[in-house]
């Protein structure tokens, strides 16, 4: 059975202090700590493009994992913000990687939800072609994209990239999903122009009414109650998004990771960048992730302990 | 077991003659018949973006086909002409179509191997998730990204789209794949500040080399022989291409389809295209697809009629 055996991360060392553009927005510490709990962005070098993040993921992965390039039969990009707009970034980064030209790869596009989505599109295509070892890379660098006088979006996004390693030979296995779109509402996170909009309040209430019963679906559909869950991944799109939906649910604090303050919302790795930091505490037995946001789309689902 | 049960295209009304641009590129009636095999290339309204020509194609299907929006259970959009960078076109087309909130929607950024990949990707993830009905869209209108002063790119390329559902009740069902990946190439065919640059030669040299090996390859993991291969559906790339392809690998003339002289290179819907045109020709028991294009990416694979 397929599933995650191993996840690294990159968040670019350069901060942006939240702190230090409090006069500029009118904010308060307040504000920063509790209201959107990013205190500082992180953000990538002009000469990182998307594939250079991903790069530097796997750089980090090698470190701590024992894994040959020659070995990887699948690559796959989730990101919003490529490259080019074509060719897809996956085929820039298996050519940065050097991996076998029978590696199959292809982007997908998507945002907050993509990492929930990206495990089952992976996952899903490497059973049906007979892959046994596959890598699943987030980076979606909205710095790219973020008006620097934007209130609403250059407090709150930051810059990173996972790969998460889909083998044979997991750690943790997906059960089963939850998918849905809202389309209707696309307007609502938008890049027109080269330049990113997001009505927040909207978002905002999107999130709140929605995602609660997402998870009671996904908990649900898997056969639990939300009493067997030992850890929540919900998207770190904001510390309130984040703190409404503890609230809303009443789960136990302890239980729903927050770690957004050092770095931002990374869109489609906030969730690998959390499991990263539980996939080797033995305690840890299931853990639910859910993501949400761009399209509207959003997607959950439980990850079992093998 | 999911396959293909019907496919519509769309391409637009509106041409452009190459004809009429003889002059201006310094070309002859022989190089636009015998070697690009492009008359006329077809051009979507300013005023429609992918978006609508995925509409479009559903609106046609709709005309032979029996389908209700309500029981669909994810559409997945191939394009890298998105009509945003983000969010996702399909989320766009969810809204647009009236799709249910519990549809699953993505994009998947691939160029002319797109739609072999999407249909292993589309399957793959229904039979994972235990859906039956879906919606496979590729639309990459190139006319956005085109210099009209470009010989190598606006004489070839057209502007259609595609939609195949993909069900339980298939007409024709993929066998094995085969994927593969040139990253180091990917130059060849990209896409910097708007505009679209091929290197013509490059990708010639790439098809030639790289592509008769790969249908071999994808007929013998089928455990086939070329012989019993009814239509070869090669990506309309241009009229040397498929007949130097056809040349090269020996394949009977009548056997290989050639209908791009219209409309033009559509990317990753010139092969649905010709498949629509021989879904419900019951003399045809084997077809075999193969795509290839930015990346570099390729991919095959042989459908079997049920």
């Amino acid at each position: 059975m397929l599933g995650i055996e191993a996840i690294a991360s990159y968040i670019p060392k350069k901060r942006i202090s939240n702190y230090d553009r409090k006069k500029k927005f009118g904010i308060t510490d307040e504000f920063i700590k509790d209201k959107i709990g990013v205190e500082r962005i992180a953000i990538k070098d002009d000469s990182e493009d998307t594939s250079d993040l991903c790069v530097s993921a796997y750089e980090n992965l090698k470190k701590k994992f024992d894994i040959n390039e020659n070995e990887i039969e699948i690559i796959v990009v989730i990101t919003q913000n490529p490259d080019y707009t074509l060719p897809q970034t996956s085929a820039i980064l298996h050519g940065k990687l050097g991996l076998n030209t029978s590696c199959a790869a292809f982007d997908v596009s998507l945002g907050c939800s993509g990492f929930v989505y990206g495990v089952s599109i992976i996952q899903s295509f490497m059973n049906a072609n007979g892959f046994k070892k596959g890598l699943l890379f987030t980076a979606d660098p909205y710095s790219k994209i973020i008006d620097p006088d934007d209130k609403n979006t250059s407090l709150l996004f930051g810059d990173a990239a996972a790969v998460t390693v889909i083998s044979d030979n997991p750690v943790f296995v997906a059960d089963k999903f939850t998918f849905a779109t809202a389309g209707k509402s696309y307007k609502d996170l938008i890049c027109e122009d080269k330049v990113l909009y997001m009505n927040g309040r909207g978002i905002f209430n999107f999130v709140v009414k929605q995602i609660p019963d997402d998870i009671d679906r996904v908990i649900e559909k898997n056969g639990l109650i939300k009493d067997d869950i030992d850890v929540f991944l919900i998207h770190q799109a904001s510390r309130i998004i984040v703190s409404t939906l503890t609230r809303k649910m009443n789960l136990p604090e302890e239980k729903v990771m927050y770690d957004m303050h050092d770095y931002g919302n990374t869109v489609s790795t906030s969730i690998p960048i959390l499991f990263e930091k539980i996939i080797h505490d033995n305690k840890i037995k299931l853990a639910l992730a859910s993501g949400f946001g761009v399209g509207l789309s959003y997607a959950s689902t439980v990850f079992r302990r093998v």
